[in-house]
């Protein structure tokens, strides 16, 4: 009889790895807690007013509408039955498998800081974006109202903690905005004015990239006017702004860029996790005493020629290729493939306008060209020429215009936060 | 010295206004609640997942970020001090004025049924749309996993109160999409089986225009499924549903477009208002007995020649147009302007894909041709080349694809409404 296989996440590695099992002999459910598939590699310029939510996502129905062995599921999974084989939903409804693959992700992490999401939220949903974007546009609001002198001086503060790519990203779009979109558009400040600052604990941005390349990127935020602070730890986070060492710095706008925890997928399933609550699988990315049982993406703890795999899209994507491929394997009782490999193709980061670092290993780019690389890659890898196009007008606009185009501020709190 | 001009609220009416007094000797205040100026009109299709949030709104300070004499206010208004001359915020700051002009707009009524408003949300601001589309799409995602019927049969009931243009238009795409965009989609149930009611207590729809035109759009909406209910008046709104008449109709999902009631300015000014609560003014559309204050839009109950000028785009845009006039004349002591007259220019109204109707008087357009000069009008009508293109882009999508692009449920409330 056919097999049931449940996907939990439709994410870059669930959505590739239903998409590899098409035409294979089994019914797949795919649950989600959310409506859409997110592009997260550019949900920073979301949350910076470049790009509006529905450029970056798209209704993962909408995607599989095609798929008939595929079953869509809005819900939120609150644990898993190993021994009754069943997937357990908030509803209390039960989703029984044959063959299980986690692909939920990871959230920020604040290394048991956890007090300090609510004032310097991280990054991760659609939601999360909307929130920075409030908070960011808020500031200059504000700021423009208020006749303290300090106050002012607290809301033009805008400070990134951690210096991977999503946040040196983020100061570089916000130094834009500062620098170039909105010094028109207020009458009482001088947004130019504004502090922004790039917080890294170790000893330089972008450690993942090489020396020379990292220090061309702070030599480039630099001159967007950034302020790069490494070497130096947050020690405290609060509604006032951050303590740096033992400096406070009044900021009321700080956003978490600093680390990330993995989906409680080890709790689900009682089983080893790394520090950062990641699943740590075996050959297939499978559990070492449950071959039935994927676990792959950011959920997992991959290793590969000896190295840990980076919690990158390409990473997640390539081990849904993989584990597609052992499952039609086992399906069609042919052989198993070789054990998963990772295939770093390189690494990519914006650094606002004009400016982007590449390495491909021996191929290193950098500045203008390197930016116009990384923009038609992105472009390459949103999901349909509909999207594609929208993005392509939204870059287009800021970069001629000088004009960013979802600088909406919908959410309720709008009111009570300005009065 | 300079004049103060403050003006509140800068939707068609108060932006018109701006507009008009570019160059004029005074020095304008902006006051809205919001950041962004709405394009109501298309607002329905927002709600109906056709259209993204930054597609029909900007950034008022964008707008106004050439205005040098312009200074732009995120902030509410809880009152006016006349004898102070003053505008009260809602933070306790008080805005001195020489002239103010109010342009607030106004909210949709429940006829002394306020309650109903949880249940039967209406479309006014961009939150509101949001709301509807996230209840419109988990309608749909709940329906397709229920296992009991007469809930099933409740989830996939839609009820749009009210047949004014907006009634209309919203029912139209909520057909379109359970027609045409989802069937392919779910799995367990089938979306054109949807029940789709417009309900109009008067005796026909769009009662506006003429009674062969509303005819067409009825029998129109006929052919797309959508059941056209007139003659009887909803009676009671639940979470279960509405009662038309006497009949309980079980529905999940009520909408409403029945009235408008005007914002609080006949409050704040202490003068008399008419039963929708507009502040009841004078051939210049200023106070009767303070020239000095000016009610216009949908805040104010003008009549010209005799009949009341209706709340659409175009009178509100007539009205800061006027107001500008009497402004200028004033503050160049040269003679004010002839009273106030509204120039209708036509009614128009969508009905769903391929149909539209049109009334310009003497010339009536109905279907296919109406559909594109509709469009092509509103496109026209939209700010910046951007907004046109984006527009122009998601419209051409649906018709060619039928993929509406903005099905994204962001809203936190998801998860608890799903589980």
């Amino acid at each position: 009889m056919t097999r049931k296989v449940v996907v939990i996440g439709a994410g870059f590695a669930g959505l590739q790895l239903v998409k590899d099992l098409k035409g294979a002999d089994c019914e797949i459910t795919l649950i989600d807690q959310r409506n859409h598939h997110l592009f997260q590699p550019l949900l920073y310029q979301v949350a910076t007013t470049l790009l509006a939510t529905s450029e970056i996502a798209w209704p993962i129905r909408r995607l599989m509408r095609r798929r008939k062995d595929v079953t869509t599921l809005l819900a939120t999974v609150v644990g898993i039955d190993r021994a009754g084989r069943e997937v357990i939903l908030k509803s209390g409804a039960r989703v029984p498998f044959d063959i299980l693959v986690i692909a939920t992700g990871a959230r920020h992490a604040y290394f048991g800081n956890d007090q300090w999401e609510k004032d310097a939220p991280g990054l991760k949903t659609l939601e999360d974006a909307t929130t920075i974007r409030r908070r960011l546009l808020l500031a200059f609001e504000r700021a423009e109202v208020t006749e303290d002198e300090a106050e002012r001086g607290a809301l033009l503060t805008f400070a990134v903690i951690g210096a991977g790519p999503t946040g040196v990203e983020l100061v570089g779009i916000i130094a834009e905005l500062a620098q170039h979109v909105l010094p028109q558009e207020f009458r009482h400040i001088d947004t130019r004015k504004s502090r922004i600052m790039l917080i890294e604990a170790g000893p330089r941005i972008l450690s993942a990239f090489p020396q020379g390349l990292s220090d061309y990127a702070a030599h480039s935020l630099g001159r967007h006017g950034v302020e790069v602070r490494t070497g130096i730890p947050v020690t405290a986070v609060s509604e006032d702004g951050i303590v740096l060492g033992d400096q406070p710095i009044p900021a009321r706008t700080v956003i978490w860029a600093a680390g990330v925890q993995a989906s409680p997928a080890a709790e689900w399933l009682g089983v080893e996790a790394d520090r950062a609550g990641r699943v740590v699988v075996g050959d297939h990315l499978a559990l070492p005493d449950d071959p039935a049982i994927f676990v792959i993406g950011d959920t997992a703890h991959v290793v590969s020629d000896g190295r840990p795999v980076p919690g990158v899209a390409p990473a997640a994507k390539q081990q849904g290729v993989h584990v597609a491929r052992v499952i039609r394997a086992r399906l069609a009782d042919r052989p198993e493939p070789a054990a998963f490999r990772y295939h770093g193709i390189g690494n990519l980061a914006t650094i606002g306008r004009n400016a982007a670092i590449i390495d491909f290993g021996r191929v290193r780019l950098k500045g203008r060209l390197a930016w116009w690389v990384w923009g038609i890659a992105h472009i390459y890898f949103l999901i349909g020429t509909r999207s594609r196009l929208a993005v392509a007008l939204s870059w287009l606009w800021s970069f001629l215009a000088r004009q960013n185009t979802a600088r909406l501020i919908t959410q309720k709190e709008t009111l009570r936060d300005t009065d």
